[in-house]
């Protein structure tokens, strides 16, 4: 039998329900680090398993054979819906971000932070740490490119989820960012993956390249387990034998995920294309396995960018990306969390001259 | 330079266009077995070309630096359709196919394709030679599964396709059936792939599993320059280092296809997931990725099927999937070719009482 | 139970065995299209099973539980050792084959058979048919093909192993090939397999590019149960994510077969490599893990070769590879089977003046 | 044009350095975070070249079209030898390293570090952070294992490989290991490379699993370029389709990179096979391959190991591992580098009375 206990319980407040175990009967066992997970063992007094359900530090009691990963869905979770910004993501809200790989300069992060505004976007991507393959490749500004994406956030109010790769950095960057990126490159890193589930900040974990769909899970458990509960997973594709798309994007888990976890699933089909002319159709798929998001990189001027220029869209094919989710996801009864449409179709109303 | 010959040209025939070809200036040289694409090197007199290209058994003249695949979409070329039986596959017109992964018996093959047909279907899958991993797994009824397919289409006029694994049995398969199937495990078999490219009937050509986009499309290169042009190319998973589905439906590569031939491309959703509960999401992905058609496999009972019974959805399943089918196709403009559906529909309104 | 039939019987030797069966209270079935794996079931009288065994036409019986292909090694099944010309190949006899990937001319393939000779190899390899991934691409000389290895085989005495993609030319390559080479691309030929089965000629089985280790086994089985029970596996490398070397060597399989198969398993690092300067570590590493031989491809001029000349090594790199194998399998108490080499140093020391 | 300058310059000291490339007439940009790689455009003066090599802050200027990479093996760069304790790996000299999967317990680990160093192994492997895919596994004993690991150091003499996770841990981690591991999980961790760049300790780098060949020199070139040379490459096995081992030893890979680094390295059979009876033959062909040592599992009882039991061999296993090795080796003229062995051999002889 297993106990999940309360999230950051002091040694203070672990030794009295220890005690409690022991005094009915069990042997004790942490399964996890956090010590968030109590095996109990032995025979135990299964009349007093009552006493241990309505302990206040007791989230949870799992009887044998129940699945026991907080990301599983049990027979009646309902979905969770991650919130970031005023956008919601999951259940029957689909989420779009959208902007540059990495932030490269102001003006022109503005630019287009403006211009996926103007589709209805209010959730910017942007890198100001790039994992790069190479130590000669342009690793991101940092925390200058923080510093950008943290103004661009002042001026225009578009949210921001950036990516971190460093567990030193998670909350600088939780300072700046919305939602917290953990890249594909990233998946295994388990202290970074522990460091993010300690914020209270939306995370978005990316799958492997190499990763199958359950060790993807298990590493959103690894965030869910340090108390943080609002996770968004992305597929981006996975490697493959055959080189004419960048990655191969799994539909397949997609459509696994919504069955396995109630947590929301998004799909960057521009990392899974490689390709700026299949962004569109990869990104049309996965919705239609049931994505609740898009991840997508725009470029004002995609021959200039210090990397994945050949992969990213323009405003205009985001617009009309946006235009062909909304209704595609009509069809299941699903609608496009753009409040920054909205608000901009008020106010345009709003301009409009009484008379 | 290239020039491409019309098929099946005799020697006789051959030989004054290549004494015309040595008498311009030209060295020749067969690239391919079948001798129809014509290598011209040498100086030759450029003024000479207009000539090659009006001879009577001259298909095309090829520039040099021009693709000259059959399978090749060229700037101005048009989408192929292949016509299987009533039904349109390619270009603006959606088509599917249904049925069972084996032919079994007949009255339950006969159930099944009025199962199909009930929904709009009128196309019905069903193997009568399956190609197995092992000697000892059922191999399909053969002669008698094809005898059975015959007479459930003379009783109810569905069309039929089902595979062929011998070259020897092409000619007998092509007897049958309104469309010949090239199986993931025959998709470098090249003798079988020439054999069916004798035959005037529509091809379906699955992708083999461990295959490159662009092999797919060379075997199917070796179909059209057999003289077959009604080529139906089918994506069907590859293999990955995940278990979690059986087979990792390619969607870049539908995407990818749409772009790079003009032939048109269907999804079988049931093998690659290997799971009914996933067939209705990774047909939608394929279908918004920019397939043309599906091939699902469905059965009456699945659990006493003899082959491939988890992976297959029951009729009611693949009506609800024909509809969302229809609806989503129609954000592109598509549309669902069902002229059973139509036919049945008129019949019902024919039957209304006139008053 | 099962039990096993010898092969080849007729209809009129199978009926009263099967009457045996019925009059012994045992339903019957058989698992394969060949009828030679009868599965038993029912109660019947277990007393009776010694009149099975003992039968004329019952090759085993085979108690549930037990592996009933005939590729696995039972506890007590010795290795099987093929036999090529005088080549040994399996047990504590390693053998080697080595020519050119494709025929292309007479006097070239007279040239390379002597110069393999002259290093004491004494099968040669080379494709009269070349299954080629384009139908523009060289498809091998065919019959003129075959005639020239004829001819030089009857010239310098060497063995030939060649391939065969078409089940309709198995006979007539049968006539020439004193081992019938099955390629990657045929490992799912089931018709092909199985008319290679009934040859009285060793096969030389390469394991498809995109197949796991039990389909190779089972595509083995296909021979084997069709009646030809010299089958040699051949590792050839698969496909993976990463294209520095053209195909992936599986050395884990190499080592996983010697424990679950008693047929030889060989290597072929020149498609494995794709590259001539790894051709002698990749050979060196599938022999280390225990495999039964080599086939290489050597070419006198490899730049003018017309079909995977960048992969194949000289005839003194083939002479320092075969040291090296000597000494190395040396270590395992291994010895090679190079009757030519003996041969000659026999007739080298027979020209010896005796004084 | 490149120029590599000195690790670890201060910003006085490249002041001057940057200030001298200007007035020599070429533009500045550094390539990496670090600042050791100088890229010099636009005219120059070409006969100031000089006045750069000589300079006392610059390594090397390097030419346009030379590879850049320090992993990277010039056409006179000799083996590099990286030293762990009293071990030579790389060049003429093959290192082996043994031990548990993870630490357990003292006794255990001193028991095992004893079984190794009576193999004359000197170098004892053991994790104390242990990544694992689950949070709900075992993750190691962590600081407690570190100060066993110093334990049995002290105790026994034996150099010490771990593993570190997080760039957190590098410097604690480094205190008691001889060899800093960095595992096929972190092999993308970009922060953890770079600060384990910064000791001045050897580092075993493994290979992602689903890492590119090319990828992984990459990761080790982060290393390098932090200013740490003492690099050892270990293939481990990577992802592919088939289970039929935990992962696929790529012995392409290693004969590929004994070309293209001059860095050594070495194979883990454990990992790659996943299974104990897989171990020598995996062995064995890494190091036909190539291979400058093994990483080898071992445990005294597998059963009731807490990760990777199924496969660790026993110290008699590794015994007779060790002796094959020598007689593989010494047929490339190369040498183990077991001076445990050597030692005890010589205190042997040593009390063997004289008389």
């Amino acid at each position: 039998m297993l106990v999940r206990l309360r999230h950051g319980l002091t040694s203070a407040e672990l030794d009295p329900l220890l005690t409690l175990c022991h005094d009915l009967g069990f042997g004790t066992r942490f399964l996890d680090d956090g010590r968030r997970l109590l095996e109990l063992s032995g025979e135990g007094d299964q009349a007093h398993w009552a006493r241990l359900e309505g302990h206040p530090d007791v989230v949870e009691v799992i009887a044998p054979g129940e699945p026991y990963e907080l990301y599983a869905r049990g027979s009646d979770s309902p979905d969770t819906v991650v919130e970031v910004g005023d956008v919601s993501i999951g259940g029957e809200s689909v989420g779009v971000a959208a902007g540059p790989c990495s932030v490269e300069d102001y003006e022109r992060l503005l630019r287009l932070a403006r211009g996926v505004q103007s589709c209805g976007v209010s959730i910017l991507r942007g890198g100001a740490y790039k994992p790069r393959t190479s130590p000669y490749s342009f690793q991101g500004l940092g925390v200058v490119g923080l510093e950008m994406l943290a103004a661009v956030r002042a001026e225009t109010g578009i949210s921001i989820v950036t990516e971190v790769l460093d567990p030193r950095d998670v909350e600088r960057v939780a300072e700046v960012a919305d939602w917290i990126q953990v890249g594909t490159r990233s998946a295994t890193n388990f202290p970074l993956l522990t460091e993010v589930g300690r914020m209270n900040k939306p995370v978005l974990l990316k799958r492997g390249f190499g990763a199958t769909v359950e060790e993807f899970l298990l590493s959103a458990e690894y965030v869910l387990n340090a108390g943080n509960a609002q996770v968004v997973l992305c597929e981006r594709g996975i490697r493959s034998f055959d080189s004419t798309t960048r990655n191969l994007l799994d539909v397949g888990a997609v459509a696994h995920l919504a069955a396995a976890t109630h947590l929301p699933v998004i799909v960057d089909p521009s990392h899974a294309a490689g390709r700026a002319d299949l962004v569109r159709p990869i990104a049309r798929a996965g919705l239609a396995a049931g994505a609740d998001g898009l991840l997508v990189e725009v470029h004002d001027d995609p021959a200039t960018a210090k990397s994945d220029g050949e992969q990213a869209i323009s405003i205009d094919e985001l617009r009309a990306l946006i235009q062909e989710t909304r209704e595609l996801i009509a069809l299941d009864g699903r609608t496009l969390s753009l409040p920054n449409e909205t608000t901009s179709a008020s106010n345009e109303s709003a301009k409009e001259p009484i008379q």
